[in-house]
């Protein structure tokens, strides 16, 4: 066998392929299966941010821009991270990428050295610690309280000399929870104690329910020591656009320009006249999504606990994160198999036990997948 | 001062970007400047891939696709790349990505580990050394034949057993030079007696005079052993969609997939339509831009020529690479300072003491940029 990247050969294939293809398969069978395994809005982009796209096809924008990103989406951006999130920022300090996703490549690229640790809060998203492991780091796992889903002292325990960053999101994928004042009060100490830098993942930041969404990098003297991860996708059904992007210092943002200029180019030039419509324009569309994803919740949420089901605090985010005990990927094949409903076993975000189920789905899907799931 | 990636640290900024930055302050400040630097066809995307775009916005095509690529395009292109460039592939064979530069780097990173070697054929286009640094690999760089810009037995001596991978771009950027079959001979013989990959960049395939382009990947055992690059930038004038493929054995192609999972997620879904519709339209307008670049690269080269100029022979692409001896930098300062031209200085691609002009610009500009370097 041909030798080839250890460190890419020894990346896991993600734990949640194998319940997607399987469910894919069924399906294929003509098998009527509800999927609660989707992590996208299932709206479609509003009209106003294609048309804007449609306008910049029309008019030539097909050419390529700057590696930042086009100066009109950098400097909307700013403004919106300066007077919504209390970041200090001006349109040099934002990177435009393709997609939160590559933003976290980027970040982690960008400040790892080999060997370097990045302590990752658990339940986490999937792709923390890949991108992490690409740079050439290492993730360190940090369980947070099964309770509260909130930070406390114990994370001091995974600080070491070798740790560079602690990365979270908040709200939560996969959990929902949203981090409270407290948790990022003593992130905050931990990262000014330890010379760590926090990368704040704030993707679902606009799904949230009668909960503050705090960004760490407007918190004393966290401006020079976060990394903000945001994007489009989320907030304004723009999955597919892959729009991303970055709020950092100068000095990790000038590191990560260059990755982008040498991996990437920059996103995709039309897309990003979308995003400054989506930015610039009525946010109407987005508070009635938030809406529409809030009556599920509530919905969701109570039918669960109506069987007598633990779930997390669903304060955020569209996932409502289910305490089924014993093991997970069991559970979800058993879900599958006899119930027709696929959902995530926690193992893929380092919480076995639990399951992942989206609510990105009509209420009466949703339904239909209570009524089955209460049926097992 | 903050710890940071010494990796992505060390790696310069672009070379170009000084002439560039020079010549846009100076066009900012009224000069009439004509810039022969850019690396991007100068027309609009031809109308009725914009069209299917759009279409496919309208359509509700902007949500998440799979991580590969949607199946269409990686089927319309397996057809194109065995019907047209004799390398046998299917669709599971093919990786979609951000444009040909993500290709190349996420092949950088599947196939390398840390120190091993990859063989960058000099004059060499600007990502190819930052890609493998970012991988964790070391460029050795190997000085093309400055007559014929092809390869001889001279590129063995940078064999080593560290040497992975050699890396090509035909026709080329800078010099817009053709690889002929004997060159890729030697590279076959060398990647087979070694077991080195070869990675063929033939993004400027179709812009090619008299010429014939043969992809090393269709050359006896070269299939297993080959990672074949290319997109939709140059062919198509789709520089700002971002789309560009991958044809690798499966080993290969597995890993870099894992990468683009957990880097970039997938290229804009609505893009990849409008590059369905490139790549199954009608290909009269790419023989039409191709036309149109032969006609330019005549004169521009004829003018070059009857001013004394040497020029690398210029059979794709749509570069003049002059040789204009001593140092490339002050003369390129020079042809902009006092010329009002910008031309990028060879050194950006290892090869000081020339300068690539692009004629990526309409004649009658072309005609007053070659009145102006006379008059120097």
């Amino acid at each position: 066998m041909r030798k080839i990247s250890e460190k890419i050969s020894a990346i896991l294939p993600s734990a949640t392929i194998e319940i997607s293809d399987r469910a894919k398969r069924m399906k294929e069978e003509g098998i009527d299966i509800i999927s609660l395994s989707i992590g996208e809005p299932d709206f479609d982009t509003p009209e106003h941010i294609t048309e804007a796209c449609i306008e910049a096809l029309l008019g030539g924008k097909t050419h390529y821009a700057p590696s930042a990103g086009i100066n009109e989406l950098r400097s909307a951006i700013s403004e919106k991270v300066s007077t919504e999130n209390g970041i200090p920022a001006t349109s040099d300090d934002i990177l435009v990428s393709c997609g939160a996703k590559n933003s976290i490549y980027e970040a982690m690229e960008a400040v790892l050295n080999p060997g370097d640790e990045v302590i990752v809060l658990d339940p986490a998203w999937v792709s923390y610690e890949p991108s992490v492991q690409i740079a050439g780091g290492r993730a360190i796992h940090h369980p947070l309280n099964r309770k509260t889903f909130q930070v406390d002292d114990s994370v001091l325990e995974k600080v070491s000399s070798e740790t560079r960053m602690i990365v979270f999101n908040t709200p939560s994928n996969p959990t929902g929870s949203v981090m409270d004042r407290e948790s990022l009060r003593l992130i905050q100490d931990i990262s000014l104690d330890n010379d760590i830098i926090a990368m704040s993942d704030e993707i679902y930041e606009k799904l949230i329910y009668g909960k503050e969404h705090i960004s760490i990098a407007s918190m004393d003297g966290m401006a020079e020591r976060t990394i903000t991860i945001n994007g489009f996708s989320k907030a304004y059904a723009m999955t597919g656009w892959r729009i991303g992007y970055t709020v950092a210092p100068p000095d990790i943002l000038r590191q990560m320009i260059k990755v982008q200029q040498h991996t990437i180019s920059h996103p995709t030039t039309f897309a990003m006249w979308g995003a400054v419509a989506a930015i610039e324009g009525d946010q109407t569309c987005v508070e009635d999504m938030r809406q529409e994803f809030e009556n599920r919740r509530d919905y969701v949420i109570s039918a669960l606990s109506d069987m007598g089901y633990e779930t997390a605090p669903a304060e955020g985010a569209f996932y409502a994160f289910v305490h089924v005990g014993g093991d997970d990927v069991e559970v979800a094949k058993t879900w599958l198999n006899d119930g027709h409903v696929a959902a995530i076993p926690g193992s893929a975000f380092y919480a076995p036990g639990w399951l992942r189920l989206s609510y990105a789905a009509d209420l009466l899907t949703l339904k239909e997948a209570m009524r089955r799931i209460s049926e097992l």
